[in-house]
């Protein structure tokens, strides 16, 4: 057998962003066992961090073992119980794939549209909640990977609030890239995936609960659908009983607690302003060469911008291109989107002008 | 704050055991996309591999995107529709835990139990069988990591075959140390975890389904009730479509694609051989100590010993010893063995006489 060899590429589609060398080498560290002091020692630490990155004193702030797919499994599976009503918010693959979700765990869905590349309106999310004052949760995208969109939260998380629902928040394309406010708005379950803005390889979903949300949880009438997703018992293993729930990813959480270390020595301010300017110079670049941003402001998504294929290009063929000759990868249209759009990740450490200017070279080149 | 360090230790609990250092050494490697062609390759070489240690044919044969509860979850899920009935075996941790999981899939359940320590009873099963005829699930733990147990498989698979039901069998801490006879026996729906005998660290659950397992999943009447363990959307991801479904976890399927290379070159029966002979010489070396074994011939799972703790001596002191002053982890009881028993792994590459003899030093020094 050949030996594997994978080449290192400049990741700039929707993630697996790069991660920093230094969480790499931190993947290589000694497996220690799941309830070892010195592991716990780490997790404690882990779960310290991912309160900085979610903005949050939320007690339970851990990162759920699976990518963050399974964040999202997770966060439907404890905040529905079956028969629950739930308002979903969908503008693209990751609002209708909630719905999906949602419905599996049990939930009786009402759902609330956009056009894709748009943000949800928040008016139709309190019409929604009016119509159904029953309903118990409310879910919603904060930045929708398909589309490129950052969706403002301050109004729906107000309305869902005060109708005394449970606001449940995807924050897979935007934690450690946007400012998710999670104890400014009181959001209840908000998850999200290592392998975007925290620039550390894909296995783990970052989720935090609010106090709210543990309480439901915790007095929940059914159990929970999943065994391995139950926040309940998982609490209770990265909380000080330390009872044992399944074992961690050892060595993913050392490359996690390395990603977040970076983050926090970076600053969270210093962060989303480098993503901020990083997309604009791409922006800038990109209508340098004739290409019209999807998203119009304020809704773009500043860790993944969206742009038109220009008519008559074959839009496989530069990515194609760009992956041989250059490698760099973006990423093509999904659903609606589906040869119409690129997606192009300036997500966590490859947030730069550096990297911006090496795929406007290469784009240049290949549409030449 | 401080950087991480955790030391080396020699990892003879239940699981996780020492990965190679060759397996630490390919979770480093660069991050790819998970649709990078040179990443579907590794894909692909991966499933070949786990189809070695699993010793099938099987196409649907993975690794689930979590850890080796993951497996249980994600078997379960998959092989209940809400309703039906299953009969569980059970007589220890991991098999009370498949009531549990098998419950929450929507299961009514049927136990068949035996006393810890001790084989489910062929004739118990084959009871269930005959009296819950309408029953389409019969779960079943191979190796009982908190008994250990050996469960033999024969007569059982037999039994359920006959019946026209379905076989879930928990391998998490037998398969690449025991025989798992998966086309042998016709097993059904076959899971297991990466971080005991396979010697990778935890994060990764491979699984296989049989042609008649992969039937029944197509053919569902309901959705699978779990988005993120939806064997049949998954299997679209592993397979020639390369359907998107949720983003792998890159650098831990690099590390099973090393130690699964691992395990073929040394070859399964010489791997087997090894893990048999390594508790051998624990065993009478245990004995020399005046330590007797919980588990009867053949009923000893060769990759976990347990043993009886000695009258008047504090089981947890002595683990912390053995830890503290000789960097060497091995696990107490758990359920009705707490304080009663200790869980001796030598699983995958720590199966060695030198890693026996270590202990036994050991042992020595702090039982004197």
């Amino acid at each position: 057998m050949k030996q594997r060899n994978p080449k290192a590429k400049l990741l700039l589609g929707p993630g697996p962003s790069n991660p920093d060398p230094r969480v790499l080498r931190a993947l290589a560290e000694p497996t220690l066992g799941h309830l070892d002091p010195d592991f716990v020692a780490i997790m404690d630490e882990t779960a310290e961090l991912l309160r900085y990155v979610f903005n949050t004193k939320n007690e339970l702030t851990i990162p759920v073992s699976g990518t963050g797919s399974a964040g999202m499994d997770a966060a439907l599976v404890n905040s529905v119980e079956p028969g629950d009503k739930a308002i979903i918010c969908s503008a693209g693959v990751f609002g209708d794939r909630m719905v999906d979700v949602a419905e599996r765990a049990g939930a009786q869905v009402v759902k609330v549209q956009s056009p894709w590349g748009e943000p949800i309106d928040p008016d139709d999310v309190k019409k929604a909640i009016r119509k159904n004052p029953d309903a118990k949760v409310v879910g919603i995208i904060h930045g929708e990977t398909s589309t490129g969109v950052l969706q403002p939260l301050d109004e729906i998380a107000a309305a869902v609030h005060e109708a005394g629902m449970r606001i449940v928040v995807d924050t897979v394309a935007s934690l450690g890239g946007v400012d998710v406010p999670t104890d400014r708005l009181g959001l209840d379950f908000v998850y999200s995936g290592s392998q975007k803005c925290l620039s550390c390889p894909p296995g783990l979903a970052p989720i935090t609960l609010s106090e709210k949300a543990v309480t439901f949880v915790e007095n929940r009438k059914t159990k929970c659908q999943s065994w391995y997703f139950d926040l309940g018992m998982i609490r209770k293993y990265w909380g000080p009983e330390r009872l044992y729930h399944h074992t961690a990813p050892i060595n993913m959480i050392y490359a996690l607690n390395e990603s977040l270390r970076i983050i926090k020595e970076e600053g969270l301010e210093a962060r989303f302003a480098r993503h901020k300017a990083a997309q604009e110079a791409l922006i800038s670049g990109l209508s340098g060469l004739g290409l019209e941003p999807v998203v119009n402001e304020p809704y773009r998504l500043p860790t993944l911008t969206t742009v038109y294929v220009p008519e008559g290009v074959q839009e496989a063929e530069v990515r194609r291109q760009l992956m041989d000759e250059f490698g760099i990868e973006v990423a093509g249209g999904l659903g609606v989107f589906k040869g119409k759009i690129w997606r192009i990740g300036l997500m966590g450490t490859n947030a730069t002008r550096a990297n911006v200017i090496r795929l406007l070279g290469a784009l240049k080149e290949v549409l030449k």
